[in-house]
This record gives C-alpha cells, sequence and structure tokens, in this order.
C-alpha cells in the first residue's frame, strides 16, 4: 500500500507498485491496466496521482494508451523482418501472427522534383500514390505511403481489392518481380495524422523505413515510406538472407 | 513584430518567426539561436513566453539545445551507411564529415544467459565489454557498447588506445576479418545516461541498433548495441553493396 509519510511521492509509490504487478504477470503482455478510477480508489490516492503513475510507465514504454479503449500492458516488440525479398504478410505470418492490410486511400499526383528523382521519371510524369495501413493481430501496426509510375502500372488503382498484396498484383499483371534494394531508418515523432490512423498518443516515437524497389533488370517499381509504432516493433535486416 | 490584440498566442507568433528565419536562413542549420534573453528584448516577451515558442520549434525538430551551451537549428539528418563491410569511420568519411571515437570504458562479465546465445559461448564464458563514444564533427553522435569472448580476443582490452578502429584491431592482431551479418533497427527514448553521454534532452528520440558480426567461417566475432540520436542521422541499409 501507499506509504505517505517516508517521504517518496506517492505516484512514485503507485507507479512502483503497478510495475511490480506487471512483472509478476498480475496484468499481462497485452490486457488492459486497471482504470485511473480503480486504481484511485483501491489506494485512496487522487486521480491527479494516479494519472502521474500511469505517465510514468508511459514514459518508459511499460504500458501504452488506445484512444477511447484506456491503458494496456506493452507486449515484447514484434521483429518485422527484412531482406530483398520480404512482403509484410509473410514476415508477419512468420512470427506466428496475424496480418492484414486495408487501402486506406488512393489517387494520382504529378511526380514533382523530388518524386521525379526517386522513381527516374520526368517530374511532369504521373504518379499513383497508395496510403495503405497494415495490421497485425487486428492492432494497427504501420502505415505506408507507396508511390509508382502511372506509366507503367497504368491500371494499378483498379486492380486493388480487398486484402491484398501489391508485389502480387504487380508479378500477376505486370509479369514485374520486385526486390528491395534499399531501405533507410529514421525516427521520428508522431504527426497527428500519424496519431489517429494507428491510435497512439504523441509520446509513442515512429520508426519510419524509407525503402527503394526495383525489378529483375534494376528498373525502378516503388518508393515508399512506412511508418510503424515505434513501441510494437523492432526491425531486422539480414545482409546475407536472400528472405523470401 | 508580435501583435497583441489579433488573438493568436504570442508564444505561437513568435515560433512562426522563428520558423519563418531558420527556412530564410537568417538562423543556418548547426548555429545557435538567439537566446532566450536576447529574444525576449527584442520581442518585448517574458522569458516564460519564449520558453513556450523554443519548447514549439524543439518539438517539431528544428531545433535542439545542448546543456550548458543553448539552442541550435537542427541540421539536415547525417545519412550513415550500413553494409556487410561498414565502419563508422569509413561511413563518415564518406559523407564528407570528420568522425572520432573515445573509449569511455572497457570491462569484462561473465557472459550469463542472454550474451552466451548471442555470442554462442558458455554462460560462463568472460565476455569484454567496451563502451565507445563516437563524433561527428566533435558533437556526439551515437554510444556502442560491443561485447566480445575474452577467449578469442585475450588481449583486446590493452590493445585499445586513443582513436583506434575495433574491426582493425581484430584484422591486425587477431587475422579476423570481421563481416556485420544482420542488424535489428528499434526506436527508443533516452535513458538518463544516454542523455548525459550525448548531451540531448530526453525528448530526442534515440534509433537503437543491435548487430551481429561474424568471421570468415562463420564465428561469432561481436555483437554490439549502438545508440544514435535520432534527431541527428538516419542509417540507410543496401541489399546488394558489399559496401567496403
Amino acid at each position: 500500500m501507499i506509504n505517505r509519510e517516508n517521504g517518496v511521492a506517492c505516484y512514485q509509490q503507485l507507479s512502483q507498485i503497478l510495475i511490480e504487478q506487471i512483472e509478476k504477470g498480475i496484468f499481462k503482455p497485452g490486457s488492459q491496466l486497471a482504470t485511473e478510477i480503480e486504481l484511485s480508489k483501491r489506494y485512496r490516492l487522487n486521480r491527479h496521482t494516479v494519472r502521474q503513475a500511469i505517465e510514468r510507465l508511459e514514459d518508459e514504454g511499460l504500458v501504452y494508451k488506445i484512444k477511447g479503449k484506456g491503458t494496456f500492458v506493452a507486449s515484447d516488440k514484434i521483429n518485422y523482418k527484412v531482406s530483398k525479398r520480404t512482403s509484410f504478410t509473410t514476415s508477419i505470418l512468420d512470427v506466428g501472427l496475424n496480418p492484414d492490410a486495408r487501402l486506406l486511400d488512393s489517387y494520382e499526383i504529378a511526380a514533382g522534383k523530388e518524386l521525379s528523382k526517386r522513381l527516374n521519371i520526368q517530374s511532369s510524369d504521373r504518379v499513383i500514390v497508395l496510403e495503405i495501413l497494415r495490421f497485425v493481430n487486428k492492432t494497427p501496426f504501420c502505415h505506408t505511403t507507396s508511390f509508382l509510375s502511372k506509366t507503367k502500372f497504368p491500371e494499378l488503382r483498379s486492380l486493388i481489392s480487398g486484402s491484398f498484396s501489391l508485389f502480387g498484383l504487380l508479378k500477376k499483371h505486370y509479369g514485374v518481380d520486385a526486390l528491395r534494394k534499399s531501405s533507410t531508418f529514421e525516427v521520428s515523432m508522431p504527426e497527428s495524422s500519424d496519431m489517429d490512423m494507428l491510435n497512439i498518443s504523441p509520446k509513442v516515437p515512429m520508426l519510419a523505413v524509407k525503402s527503394i524497389s526495383k525489378d529483375q533488370k534494376g528498373g525502378m517499381v516503388e518508393y515508399c515510406i512506412t511508418k510503424f509504432r515505434g513501441d510494437m516493433c523492432s526491425v531486422s535486416v539480414d545482409f546475407n538472407g536472400e528472405g523470401r
């Protein structure tokens, strides 16, 4: 229980109690933590103190909040493997979890300066943009923005429906075997659109991965930016493996 | 100047003014921002308002603080390239910058359960631990903790002095040609030791990279954890290149 005379702030005592309960497995990874009201009654603390204690756990990455749902105990991070040939689907299936993807939006833009360099096309050329939200066990896991040349894949947007594999569609309809050439890793704090799509608080750092994929002959296929929830995953690169 | 009658909070107006000045190049990347006192005098604002405006820029990654030195304008991130063969030194020299390394500490421990698996040795075997701080243009850039088998590299600790290349020493003294096999990327918020070593505030997210290197015959050479300042760098992986 909370000792009000030992000189240790009440919120620190409560966060220590909760840490021990998480370590003992009283609150299990992925399960909901007791609510602020429950904790406030159980330990006779005001809501502000309880909130401070939970914020400390959140800062340490031990719990995370889902808007409108509550506070949950963090799980071990999902290790997402990346190699020359990786699809989100196979990588997640390999670790025994359940992948899913939803096309949020698709549209076309002029390539402009930056994208024309990335895709090796003219700046006036049209670019297909796909906004894809991917799930692991029904939890939003990462958000991908893909850029592809409209000239190379003219009907691509109309080919996408339901659960889909982008590289699968490119293979089936255009005979293109896409291989990952390079990935650049960066960290960033979430923008408000990231917070909405991935249901995360402003405190959760993101792992952003910018990747380039080419076809067998070295022609550009796709430039994409994937933003992963930093609290949910690590990304592994195998420098030798072909992957699959 | 600040307009006190347009309904926009003064700190927001000031941060907008500073953003425009950074975009125009009045404050250049890497240079010091005007101090709180200067800004407070120039715009007739109290220190609290100025601090709020600077905090907003910090949250957006446009400026960063160095303890005891002041606030600086963020530069474009340094792109650190990683492949089978990369040394910190060559990767930083390749982008035209000036690398340096300092051995902070070296000691020996028993491998224990976790490290014995990583290094493929017995849990009672001794492990050499090297704590290395690396600099780019004299700014602390990343912190590496390296783990190597004491049996394989018995005198390693006594071979390190001044500026050094770890893989260079392994090659010269043990005939070992180390190759990177895998790297795992994660994001985390800094611990207090990270903040001290890298001179960063608690708001700067870290890019943590855990790597395994092996020798030509596939024997384990090194397991290391490098924590990069997330505001200063991105890390690129080339899935084809041998690097150097």
